[in-house]
């Protein structure tokens, strides 16, 4: 199961067999169940999470009783909130899982630890961080500035695995639109 | 002016005296007019900004011919399109100074090359980037759940250099609403 990490670290860095020996001891190997939280609103986030299988969300949800989805995650991703594990505040997401899933996960100080130890380790964590921001201005930019179909079209170019894996209703919760609106935007698409 | 960039640093990793030669040689000190590009739209995003002096912001034209404004940087932030620096593909950003400014300039091949050099950079860099992370997901979860006065009452809880430097028009696109709503927000909060 960890050749999943290891071979998504070692697009960016090489590492001996002794250093993926004591970076998995840095690691907790844990399932969790559909709807099972990993992170609840209000609590503060203590642990980053890469995917080993199946999918998780993270989600928001606002004054009015509305689900609003940040982000996805599914096999060989990321995911954490990243202002309550830095500021160690209170967080105002949620983080669970949309189907049975196997995850990696590390505490905070753990990994300033582990990086202590294997300094090569930052550049991993740089390069993954750099591209975390870059889909978040995206999605920040897309919402801003795009129709629904589009950024449905963008979703589907981008993550086509997330577009299959995921439920529609959590798609259109993505997109910001009802699952309604979704439908009617598949069956024109399908229709083109 | 290079010390604002080394305190910046030094409040993550220690650098020697050669090691911050070193770093310099690799930035280009630039001066920019005001309203004069960094960075426009259509073009590849080739540089990363370290602000020492003045006020930079990062926005796009929506169809209709709005500005969006994503992000400002005031002295001591970094500015850059992280989604075409890093794919290398046209941006569809541009960055402007808000006023006369003086940034560092280091190429994204020559920043590669410096890391490669100083290693111990890729926790500074990574610290950064998780720090800009952090701000964008708030900044999109405020969007989609937060009521206009609330946004602004928290841009000035958080960035109190930018509400006070940045013209009002310019904080009103970044907060998505016009000029007159938020001199109205503006009005009431006086009142209370």
């Amino acid at each position: 199961m960890s050749q999943v990490f290891f071979d998504n670290i070692q697009q960016h860095i090489h590492l001996s067999e002794e250093e993926k020996e004591l970076l998995l001891s840095y690691f907790k190997t844990k399932k969790i169940r559909k709807r099972q939280f990993l992170l609840e609103e209000g609590d503060v986030c203590k642990h980053s999470a890469f995917v080993l299988s199946g999918c998780l969300r993270c989600y928001f949800i606002d004054e009015n009783g509305f689900e609003h989805i940040l982000q996805f995650a599914v096999e060989d991703w990321w995911i954490t909130d990243m202002m309550s594990i830095i500021t160690q505040n209170p967080s105002r997401l949620n983080i669970d899982a949309l189907e049975e899933s196997e995850i990696l996960l590390i505490k905070r100080e753990d990994q300033t630890e582990l990086l202590e130890k294997i300094p090569q380790l930052e550049k991993y964590f740089r390069i993954k961080t750099e591209s975390g921001l870059a889909h978040i201005q995206s999605r920040l930019l897309e919402n801003l500035s795009l129709p629904a179909k589009e950024r449905y079209l963008n979703l589907m170019k981008k993550y086509p695995r997330i577009v299959e894996k995921v439920p529609q209703k959590q798609i259109a919760s993505y997109l910001g639109i009802t699952p309604e609106f979704l439908s009617k935007v598949r069956k024109e698409l399908v229709k083109n």
